[in-house]
């Protein structure tokens, strides 16, 4: 254990890229992470915040909360994440955690063991490889293939899996790639999965985030077929990043995570590392219950309209291409045509010049698994996105070949 | 890197006390742990809840902070902690972390290497060995002398320490004794950490909560003579354990930690970390900034009042003995006399009957290092102390041997 080079994360990946900002250019236009909160179209309800100020002012909340969460709480995520599963979750199936990177840090954590390896998703979400480089744990990746709408190449994973494989990990609505898996498609994982005797880490930080024509489908549903660990929070569909409060949720109705001890790893783990606060907590029933539908349906609307702008508007250029219209999520891969420019040899270059002349910052699609990629959030105001992909047009134009 | 037995943390060693309780017996009476913020007479200022709040209302707070915590609360703790200092800290000395906990977390991972020790003391708080298994360093212990006021047996720590020793961890105020080091004494501590190439992490987590005659020093006083890292939060002083938000501080004039490279290792952890919820940072600077001296007097004159009735009345007991009258923190160590028990073999057994026929709650001694003595916490309500007091009393008479 200690600190690699591989431990940058998503920040220190942006990090990057942010550091070739010029202090003297434009106003800076976040492409880069999916947190539109800053943005007044983006705001949370009034019913989220409110739901936090009284528990404030009960008073009640202020001390240490058991390690697993306030039962009330883990009570009502079990039924909110219940909704249309073949089964029902119970309050001890929800574990609550400080944001979703917490319950992936919980979900690695319980599985590292000296020589295992985990199977991620390329592209992906830099903190995983962080966190794995940190704890000693394999990372191995299979595709996702852009021809196919990003769905998993199944048969990749079951020459990668080895007998000290002990997990995969799929990211659905998709970070990076802003597509939603089928029902059908998230069974033949399960199959797959079930077959090669792995269980399955799903991280649905972006479920509900959905703008197409697919649902979304959690992983939970197929438990019977495979153990999920499910991974989410109130971050994104309630537009609260940084009230860090998240859930990692066992869907077991076979109960094969209790008898391979994994459930007594987490509680272990638990009592060691720190809490979510306890006033989120406590707010999250209100929170839960008290969202409109309105608020949603708001917020759908606009990162619909914002995905339409962005994928239109990138398909127009010829050196920019997107494999798919984003469905979900907030984010969507764009390949750049890299022998069409003069003077950019690769999208780190393409970032970091992008960020100095343009103060429009991208994520590289290298640290991410795709080299001359880059992720593009659109969930930002769109008037601020358009004057983002204006920029992004003169920045291709001047560094385009003349074709 | 796994869950070990040692990983049981503050929480579970007080499971195993709870996991006694009658559940048709007495109210339960919580002398275990350093949490008074459920008694309204400990209820946080109501500046306090009001700054939260006022953060929530500007919606300005509610995305992701900096990997270091937002700028404007780093440079106000830095200012809060240079009162009195003989040099001034600065922004970029301050990490913003999910608690005290975190910070003691991040202080140990960022010294954790291959064969390295840290010296803990003896007793001492149960978090910082449960981190250490888990991150494979090794503890050593270093003894606090009752017959000294608990003052460190700084003879011991030139006896433990040897080349792979990296630091030594003191708490002052301390938990577990309720004691307050001197000025002298923490020179002596600052010269002997020196002479052996040790840093010293000061856990402050109570920090100004003293009542006796001596006043609390901060480590950071004496970092020229030996860098410091100082954990503390917002949790015990303002009484909200709940909000998880504390600091870890560079006190380091002479830059040495930057040389050795553990600045830059802090800074890489909190890349892959989590943040303490970004509403509480910003709430900070009003926190420091709004609340009262009467809030503190208030405080303090109950911890005092609390501090005497627990004191005064486990003296009175023939077959309990505490050596030092507490003058801070919330804890009171006791001894039990144990061959004075007819019935009782330790101080394991003390506690789980206690819990089991009186529904009162204290720390077992031997976990923290001092077999046969109990830890007491006198931070509850002044009348519920008092019932707590009585049962002690009443269980005691039952089990003691006729004299």
């Amino acid at each position: 254990m200690g600190c690699s080079h591989n431990m940058l994360g998503i920040r220190g990946v942006l990090d990057y890229v942010m550091s070739h900002l010029n202090p003297d250019g434009k106003s800076k236009i976040p492409l880069g992470h999916g947190d539109p909160s800053a943005f007044e179209c983006f705001r949370t309800s009034i019913h989220v915040e409110d739901a936090l100020i009284e528990a404030i002012r009960t008073g009640k909340y202020n001390g240490y909360s058991p390690a697993d969460g306030l039962p009330q709480s883990r009570r009502v995520v079990a039924d909110y994440l219940s909704r249309g599963f073949p089964y029902k979750l119970s309050e001890d199936d929800v574990y609550l955690t400080c944001g979703c990177s917490q319950a992936i840090d919980l979900a690695l954590s319980v599985l590292a063991r000296e020589g295992a390896n985990i199977l991620l998703p390329r592209p992906g979400f830099p903190q995983y490889e962080a966190l794995m480089a940190y704890k000693g744990i394999e990372a191995r990746h299979y595709d996702l293939v852009p021809e196919r709408g990003w769905e998993v190449d199944l048969d990749q994973l079951d020459a990668i899996a080895d007998s000290n494989t002990v997990a995969m990990v799929i990211i659905n609505p998709s970070n990076p790639c802003g597509t939603v898996f089928t029902h059908d498609h998230l069974a033949k994982v399960a199959e797959t999965a079930k077959r090669l005797g792995l269980l399955i880490i799903s991280d649905e930080v972006y479920a509900h985030i959905v703008f197409g024509e697919k649902p979304f489908i959690p992983m939970g549903f197929f438990a019977s077929t495979v153990p999920v660990l499910t991974l989410g929070s109130i971050s994104k569909k309630w537009m609260v990043p940084g009230w860090r409060l998240g859930w990692l949720v066992t869907c077991d109705p076979h109960g094969i995570l209790r008898k391979s001890q994994i459930i007594e790893g987490i509680k272990k783990l638990l009592n060691i590392v720190v809490d979510p606060s306890t006033i989120a907590q406590a707010a999250l029933p209100q929170i839960i219950k008290k969202t409109t539908e309105d608020f949603d349906q708001q917020t759908l609307q606009l990162l619909s309209q914002a995905a339409d702008i962005c994928y239109d508007r990138i398909q127009k250029l010829n050196v920019l291409y997107c494999p798919a219209k984003p469905q979900g999520s907030m984010f969507v891969m764009v390949k750049i045509n890299i022998s069409s420019f003069v003077d950019i040899r690769d999208d780190i270059e393409f970032s970091a010049m992008l960020s100095k002349e343009e103060s429009v910052i991208v994520l590289q699609g290298s640290p991410i698994g795709l080299k001359n990629w880059i992720r593009v959030t659109f969930a930002i105001s769109p008037s601020v996105l358009e004057e983002g992909l204006d920029r992004i047009t003169a920045f291709c134009m001047r560094h385009a070949k003349n074709t």
